[in-house]
């Protein structure tokens, strides 16, 4: 048996920093322009600015009449102003253009009505009284949006109020996942088949893809690969000529079939082969035709755990985001958690209160055990350097689920 | 003139409280069957469960040989056991189904090889060591997921893994939005005309519709409807037809051309007409056809409070979530904030560090002020009951960014 050996275990931290530091994420995707009105949730590419003011014309902010400011002057409950309707007080709603020579809407309900000629106000009103001025709210050629900030609902309100129809965007990463292995059937074959013993379920791909999704990020899903060294050279140049990102998944364990490190490495360069981490161990970070390319782990957990550390950040750099940060808890383990010094161990817990104390208890840590990874509610991690926790411990959880 | 008069202004609580009483949100959209790969982000409709066991079959959770344990007791360094290769010892890797007559494998670093016929082992395995043993992650007919559960990237791998290729999830409720106004022109004009003074450019629909989506609904924007009541009562029903909520935009200020509420209290019943809140007071909460329609007031960021008062919890009642908390803080007002007592405010406000001191600085409080939102940090609530808060004085305020 010809075995790779991980020559160069990397890590964490470093071997993530080696790879995102490879790129100039923000500029490796050009920019798209988009309506507005389909842009929520996509990140700016260029500041924006105001093609108009808004209001674009001296309004009315009341129902009402519009007056000259100045004829209401001196007006008073015993010596009332007597104003011409029509030529003096026009009737105004929210929302029309105040007529040539006025500058002031009086409220319906300040005025007295006299026939149908006339109306009497009791009060002054100031210049600009219940009026929306030109540029209130936006003065044309300003700055709406800054560069690399979300749109969100409001923005694309402010944007159109201030006639911006298009704006320009950073494209979503696409991202091409590469499932492979002669053992894996798809999905869709369960519709119509029995799986049988030795042939094992393909959902990696759609996790991935679901992830890719969450992170801003176009996912598609290439057919599997069996283990064919040939089929998988000649698929990597395939999918980097569509994508902007590739991931292979499994292929990247040190067993037998482990030929993904040496074709990246044939057609661009392996940077990491071998990761610090449990589970995520066999992770894979190359580059290929100036593009990134992660080789992930064919465990679910693995595959999830290197996903996390590897492809998020290198997703939130693509779409012009902060990599999203988990809110941490501390929690004591409810019994010692041994780790390999070496590693930095992922443990998936579930998260109970018992009094003042948070108790994390662990769930299965076999790497093949998704339901460990949905059951959770967070991860406690036990940094490389340690040889574990003891039972009581107060130790970090970055949180799965939404704190209470 | 004639206009209408809000003849119940109610309090906020208890207007959503009325509103969303009248239905049976968790049953009023049938659920629909998706392919669990696309349920990203879905609420679950049953609990589901496992169709398959995973792993379906015992497999070899490392690279080495399979065995049965029994063979290996008694193994040491000084006295190896000798395995006859391909009878006694099969080699196996990691996903494999474990031969007929096998429970255990050995890893493949700790056996000695003795020509091309049989290994020596050195040390006895225990029966299932280094087995995935069937249903060892899922049993058969367990259950995956309960009743109205978020299904995320973790739980599709889950499913797929328990053979679940399709999933009963709520319903994406369709939500009609009907922009009405003599006064407005659609967004796409902009494109290729100039506005005139009195031309509104009708930009609520397309930032209601960014909100109905970033709440788990799927938008559609009708055209707009002048003012022309008899054009309003013929969209109404057509608009349910299609639809399970009905959002009308404008129209429903006490204004002159205020008939919304008239209509639907002809088509249905309008159980709120005018809210004790600003921005905001001429929101209408109706039933028509047993759907809700609400009218929601036409300046945006009356539209926007009235959407997250009253739509925000309406459509996470229909998906199946709990209506989303924003985080609060407590904020100093740089200034004194005086407000109607009976009205309950929402001022938008940019919050700064000073030392240890949250400032809480408001943005102009004019509901037409489309920026004002856009800009803020977080809403500043002052209760109907109070007249305002002082400036320094300790208030809460919703943060509508990710708290630091």
């Amino acid at each position: 048996m010809k075995r790779h050996i991980y020559l160069k275990m990397q890590p964490v931290a470093a071997a993530r920093e080696s790879f995102l530091r490879r790129f100039e994420l923000d500029k490796l995707l050009p920019p798209e322009e988009i309506p507005t009105v389909a842009a929520r949730g996509r990140i700016t590419a260029a500041p924006v600015y105001a093609r108009l003011s808004s209001p674009h014309y001296h309004s009315a902010a009341m129902d009402g009449y519009a007056v000259a400011a100045e004829l209401t002057f001196g007006a008073a409950p015993d010596r009332p102003k007597r104003l011409a309707l029509g030529r003096e007080a026009i009737p105004v709603n929210t929302g029309q253009p105040l007529p040539p020579g006025t500058n002031a809407v009086i409220m319906v309900e300040n005025v007295v009505p006299v026939g149908e000629e006339a109306i009497d106000i009791e009060a002054a009103v100031y210049p600009w009284q219940h009026v929306r001025k030109v540029g209130e709210d936006i003065v044309s050629q300003e700055m709406i949006l800054p560069e690399k900030v979300e749109i969100t609902p409001y923005a694309i309100a402010a944007l159109l109020a201030a006639g911006v129809t298009r704006v320009l965007v950073r494209r979503r990463p696409r991202v091409y996942i590469i499932p492979t292995g002669a053992e894996l059937v798809p999905v869709t074959a369960l519709e119509t088949e029995a799986v049988a013993p030795g042939q094992i379920i393909e959902f990696n791909s759609a996790m991935l893809a679901a992830l890719v999704d969450q992170h801003g990020g176009l996912a598609e899903v290439g057919p599997i690969i069996p283990d064919d060294p040939e089929a998988l050279r000649q698929a990597v140049p395939t999918a980097l000529a569509q994508a902007d990102v590739l991931l292979i998944n499994a292929g990247s364990s040190a067993g037998t079939e482990d030929y993904t490190a040496s074709i990246l490495a044939e057609l661009g360069e392996v940077l990491v082969h071998g990761v610090a981490m449990m589970p995520g161990k066999p992770t894979i970070l190359a580059v290929v035709a100036g593009k990134p390319v992660v080789g992930i782990p064919g465990y679910p957990v693995s595959a999830a755990m290197a996903f996390d550390q590897f492809v998020v950040p290198l997703l939130a750099g693509l779409v012009g985001r902060q990599p999203p940060a988990r809110p941490t808890v501390l929690a004591e383990p409810v019994q010692k958690l041994p780790s390999r010094a070496g590693l930095e161990e992922y443990i998936r817990v579930t998260l109970g209160k018992v009094g003042d104390r948070l108790i994390a208890t662990p769930l299965p840590r076999g790497a093949g055990t998704i339901t460990s990874l949905l059951r959770a509610d967070g991860l406690l991690r036990i940094p490389s350097a340690s040889e574990g926790v003891a039972a009581g411990e107060l130790t970090p959880v970055e949180l799965l689920i939404s704190p209470e």
